[in-house]
């Protein structure tokens, strides 16, 4: 395992990783690794011959009101997991490694980026994308590896990789959860005992809304309404969306089949979770998708 | 010289090119290639084992009143020069290739471009860079030459590929005159005979701020406003802007010395023509950089 800081150091090492003919993977994070990143490190370590974890703190994805002062950081700790979950290089630059003074420029992904979270974190996906070009360019990775758990984020980077030609192969990797069914994040730290009992309405909603679909309910909104009574059940729980879409375009969607995530994002006390399922194929499901790509 | 159509292919030669340990140079153009394009290709093929041109009108950066309909057009011609001058490959995409169905993202320099010809062109460099970037990603160049012509362009090329991290050195080549001095431009062809004649300001303006500079004059002010007069005496010329700026950062200056460039923008007739001179070390003009990078 080898730690590097610098911008140079990182594009010297997978330019020899490349010559050496290996297969490269980047997992992208912001560090404070949990077991939904470290399920990602080891796809990325099946995927290819050397894994990359970047480890940065990314600050203009962050609004002027949000976390990233206390955003939680422990590059020793989180190398040590990397490592251990299968991965050579972790990459975590400082932040003015990465924007040095006079830094000006955006990589914006226009459309997709203006629903759901985009309508409640100006800036936030730019920031994302911006950081993702940038980490991409350095690199240079045969393929790349996000959460599921940020749906619209993946959505996003597809787009953006394809749009500009980066040549980069995005896989999603699935959402990891806790015992009790709250998906992993770093920010879950951030919840009280009384927070972090309500917070499971946000996958309990997932589920219910999952299991009525797998009986042949295909009509998002009746599905989405009752998804929003169950989380207004929980004290603490302020939703900002609940939305059924196209898991690839984000189109909302009023017909459930399959490739159709159902996301939300709820602020549970002061903390912003988020989480979303995507529909499998049920006999029905598939049916509705074949007879949609003939029109 | 082969001509590729395909993103994929071009993708995959340039691949070629690095495995065989190549040096890659790409000159991208609009086509209808002139003395001041093959210049660049021929600079092109002294720093490197393989040149590509590329050859695309790219829709994003004219705006709706602009020429991008009648913009000249012949890519038989235009391969066939650019193999005098010296290129193996000529990357002419069409625009669905470039930008398929659904495309939506956009790189952008965001403080450069708001002055000089990002103040009269909205939209247009955030147009140039969002296509560089996709063909510094599918060409994956080690070197890419830009004219001086365009040298708030260069500037705003080097800033995006400097900010994010592409790894493409930009080299400026120097600007190709006519015998007059009019400075090569597809567009010259546009001219009346009148309008011809009067495109002469622009030239004898930057020159007579570069001879008044050489004498010992430092004060910009006197000699833009020298330059205006000289240009509003052409009867069809109609001046946007004349400045002195920084070549590399564009900020505007009110001392001249080396690495300052007068830069202006005329619509003579209704042809919109650009030009600029950067100036070079006086005696006196270097002593007053080294001033100024001691403070």
């Amino acid at each position: 395992m080898e730690i590097i800081r610098s911008v140079d150091q990182m594009r010297r090492r997978s330019a020899e990783l490349r010559e050496a003919g290996s297969v490269v993977a980047l997992v992208p994070t912001m560090g404070a690794l949990h077991e939904g990143h470290l399920s990602l490190v080891r796809l990325a370590a099946e995927l290819a011959d050397a894994v990359v974890v970047s480890v940065f703190v990314n600050p203009t994805q962050f609004g002027p009101s949000e976390d990233f002062e206390r955003y939680p950081r422990d590059l020793d700790e989180d190398a040590r997991l990397a490592a251990e979950a299968g991965a050579e290089f972790v990459f975590a630059p400082d932040v003015s490694e990465v924007y040095p003074a006079g830094f000006e420029t955006v990589v914006h992904v226009q459309k997709l980026t203006r629903k759901m979270c985009g309508a409640f974190r100006p800036g936030h996906f730019a920031g994302v994308t911006t950081v993702v070009a940038k980490l991409f360019n350095v690199v240079r990775p045969n393929v790349a590896v996000f959460g599921q758990k940020d749906g619209q984020q993946s959505a996003v980077i597809e787009r953006m990789s394809a749009d500009l030609d980066m040549g980069v192969e995005i896989v999603r990797g699935p959402t990891v959860r806790e015992p009790d069914g709250l998906a992993m994040s770093s920010r879950n730290a951030y919840l009280s005992p009384e927070e972090r009992m309500d917070a499971l309405v946000l996958h309990e909603a997932l589920e219910y809304a999952e299991r009525l679909y797998r009986c042949g309910e295909t009509d998002a909104a009746l599905l989405t309404d009752g998804m929003r009574t169950l989380i207004e059940s929980a004290k603490t729980a302020n939703i900002q969306y609940v939305v059924a879409v196209d898991a690839k375009t984000l189109e909302e969607v009023t017909e459930l089949r399959a490739g159709v995530m159902f996301a939300l994002a709820v602020v549970v006390g002061k903390t912003r979770l988020i989480d979303n399922v995507v529909l499998g194929g049920t006999e029905r499901g598939r049916e509705t998708r074949e007879s949609r790509d003939d029109g």
